[in-house]
């Protein structure tokens, strides 16, 4: 059983982020982000079920509602474990922070750039994954180890899934595809990972007009939405190093400027973001590790009602501290310019003081 | 702990069914059916307790909550457990398919006859169960030995209950009253079970005028809302038989031909099934089951809002493979022609192909 | 893990009370107030967690759906565990009934006077808790030996909160602080407790305004909410007597009288009960306690929309029955002169007559 209850405070501007943290903004004090619980287990040689609710979802304006997270069986095709199915609800394969647990992220918030693929990183449908015995034991070591790994997708991960994302209806007949691939090596004494993934589909955009904005599709809905990532990881012995990359088209409103701000399309989208950070092991409590991230994305965001058009430039300069075990700080100063995920989608700038305190189990 | 987490991936024209797979129907891939959860454990030697939440519930357009199925105390009367009460949310007595667990249910959806009885199963009340030490080991044989019971719901049971169903606040003062009858027995070498249920109360209905179409009462609210149902079942040794009717009023649109079309009133409602099935146990993987099943309704819905007239032909054609005792996959055809659960409630005609797999812990 | 599943049935008039019991009023007949499951348990020693979600909660007409009561951690500073933080959502410490288990409440509502200060008695913040361990026992004690005591919040206990309650995002920066001094002590061979407590913030209230029924702020939103509280508990051995007042301001409709019917403000509110209890071991099962409770309340409910004024005197005799430990029935005769939780707030006077059954484990 393990566990993100984080009641955070903080201090902050007019910022707001509604796929990230929705208790930065006016008018926010404590906020629990996560509650995870996890039940899982095997059942026989060839089956293993996963179910991971989160008692801290919210339905409008009802918070810490349980809502589920993953739901997923993985069935082994052989005695080693090397090729698995997994069927159900659950993390999609695509890039490196999406995979990782956020208990294990150092950012406060995953990365717009990569994110903004994938509501929750999750959706529901078939995967296959494979990795040889050797490496599967690797992908464990870079988790168990406080090296903060994505944990076992696979070397090769394939996939279809409905495409609207988790804990939401199917609202067309098209699936999407996502095959990824990624290698964990020891370069001299130090870990790295690569991977590169890519996705194809189409999704179907929520349109809301307002008055005196007319939001509208250009054309017919199931938009084309197809993005390829790359990630490079250095892992932190002692200094590491995360950059991402993706780039793509997706449902996204267009720009001011080509007086299409109002018209829902599939457009081009990139974007990515890189990481530097440094673990400090036994200095004071378990570890100290600062880090910096500079993340970039110009795209929509397809999840969103009227899939808006964000422009988003943030560094987030942070510590985390594990005290002990099972409690850990973490500090972060964000300098902030991004598009509000709220009607009118407005450019807001600022920069804010973060404080979260993790429980982990 | 025990479990139906059923990503389901299937063709299908234009078919609604929203008491039934809701997975179904046009713009739909893949599909969580059930998440369920058990916890129960005795309290003393008096009292048990139940709890079974479902994570896989929809609000709205909010999929994967946990939403209550299951919740009761069963308070024993006697040291050899043959009496006792059953307090809380529960089955209702009524029928055998609908107190047969979906686990053991080959067909994918319930029979729309019977099980348009109650919304989920399910009502709260009291209700009181009494079976013969011998008879409860029976029933619990005809799960246990794959043979698909229904569990024990007594010889005889008795009960009172609200009345609205599961889940669901009450609306008016009265009770519905329920009796069920039933005796499992061997007939030569194979065990055959007959039971007979009746149940009385009256049903608030929901009624939403539409434009064009003005549904009303046709008098008072709180409609007589009773029914008699007769089962037979023929355990699959390894050939099996299950046929169930059931008819009675209850809230219901009236007929075009009638010029009641928009009129809300306790009508006449009749329906049943016949379904045969054939076990065949190692001969690839745990079992083999194909089977068929016949459905006929005619008659409201009354949980449904305007309690629309469903007129239901279907045929279903199936193979329950146990592949190993963790894994379950069913293929199946449906011949439907069947009342959509959308306004304008149309009929629909279709034939749709399923798939299921099914995970049992 | 602990529980209360707490079907009910009973006869009543015209009464509304939605803070308290949804299921007095009319058009009820059986229903489930609590179902609760505790996830707790100690990481490392410092660290230990309590979740506590209720699966009987309610959004909109969806019963039964899971949602959080307490999330939170107890970080303890020393090894005699004297000094600890609560971080999270857990209950505030003000009064004694509040604090109180609803398990081991005698009456089958919280008092409106001292309950109409939170919402589910919680808040999300952060408290600090000092009690000698001497003293921490002795809490223990009084809930262990079935003298229905408040558990452990300290000798003092201290804390800053959000101030909207318990499940409801935060709505302004300002945040409540709370102080609390409670001393259990024997008195003779009987056990005394007794407490001050006081809070400070600002609330935001909701405000919704009817046809013919203009209801608006008196002033800029954010209204004062401040309370003091004193409570006297003499334990029942055999015979007890629980006594508790308080007094401040909050957000409140005015008085017809004054013309300030639909204006809310922070007003005047005040109001206490006194209940005299006998607790009769083994006579009957366990324990067989009647009692006997007076409460009146004038002031406003600030979480209601609105804040209504309301005007209540209540006077309840009932008896708890403990059948057996895991069995638990209550009967109860209210004679109730209260405001209606529902517009157009209307005071509504009755009698009713109420059963509750309740599993403790």
């Amino acid at each position: 059983v393990r566990h993100n209850g984080l009641p955070s405070f903080r201090e902050n501007p007019e910022l707001v982020n509604d796929q990230g943290d929705r208790f930065i903004g006016d008018n926010n004090n404590f906020g629990i982000r996560r509650a995870r619980l996890v039940i899982s287990g095997d059942i026989g040689d060839h089956v293993s079920i996963y179910i991971q609710p989160d008692f801290a979802s919210v339905i409008g304006d009802q918070y810490n509602v349980a809502i589920l997270r993953d739901l997923y069986a993985d069935i082994f095709l052989d005695k080693k474990k090397e090729f698995r199915f997994r069927v159900g609800q659950s993390k999609v394969p695509f890039g490196f922070e999406n995979l990782q647990s956020s208990q294990n992220r150092l950012p406060l918030d995953r990365n717009d750039a990569l994110n903004s693929a994938l509501r929750d990183e999750r959706d529901l449908g078939v995967f296959g994954y494979w990795a040889p015995a050797e490496i599967r034991e690797r992908f464990k070591f870079l988790v168990d180890s406080g090296l903060k790994g994505s944990g076992d997708y696979g070397v090769v991960g394939v996939g279809i899934y409905n495409g609207q994302n988790a804990n939401r209806p199917e609202r067309n007949n098209n699936l999407h595809v996502v095959g990824r691939v990624a290698w964990p090596f020891l370069f001299g004494k130090q870990f790295v990972e690569v991977n590169v993934a890519a996705y194809y589909g189409k999704y179907n955009v929520t349109v809301t007009p307002r008055d005196g904005a007319p939001y509208a599709l250009a054309g017919e809905n199931d938009l084309v939405d197809a993005r390829a990532a790359f990630s490079l990881v250095i892992y932190p012995q002692p200094i590491g190093f995360v950059a991402e990359y993706n780039f793509g088209k997706g449902p996204s409103l267009g720009e001011a400027e080509d007086n299409e701000q109002y018209i829902i399309d599939s457009r081009r989208l990139r974007g990515g973001y890189a990481q530097v950070m440094l673990k400090l092991d036994d200095v004071v409590g378990e570890a100290l590790v600062p880090y910096v991230r500079g993340t970039i994305y110009e795209g929509g965001k397809k999840f969103e009602t009227n899939a808006p058009r964000y422009d988003v430039k943030e560094l987030e300069l942070g510590v985390e501290w594990q005290i002990i075990k099972a409690l850990e700080l973490t500090l972060a100063y964000d300098i902030s310019d991004r598009t509000s995920s709220r009607y009118p989608y407005e450019q807001e700038r600022g920069d804010l003081t973060r404080v979260q305190l993790q429980f982990n189990y």
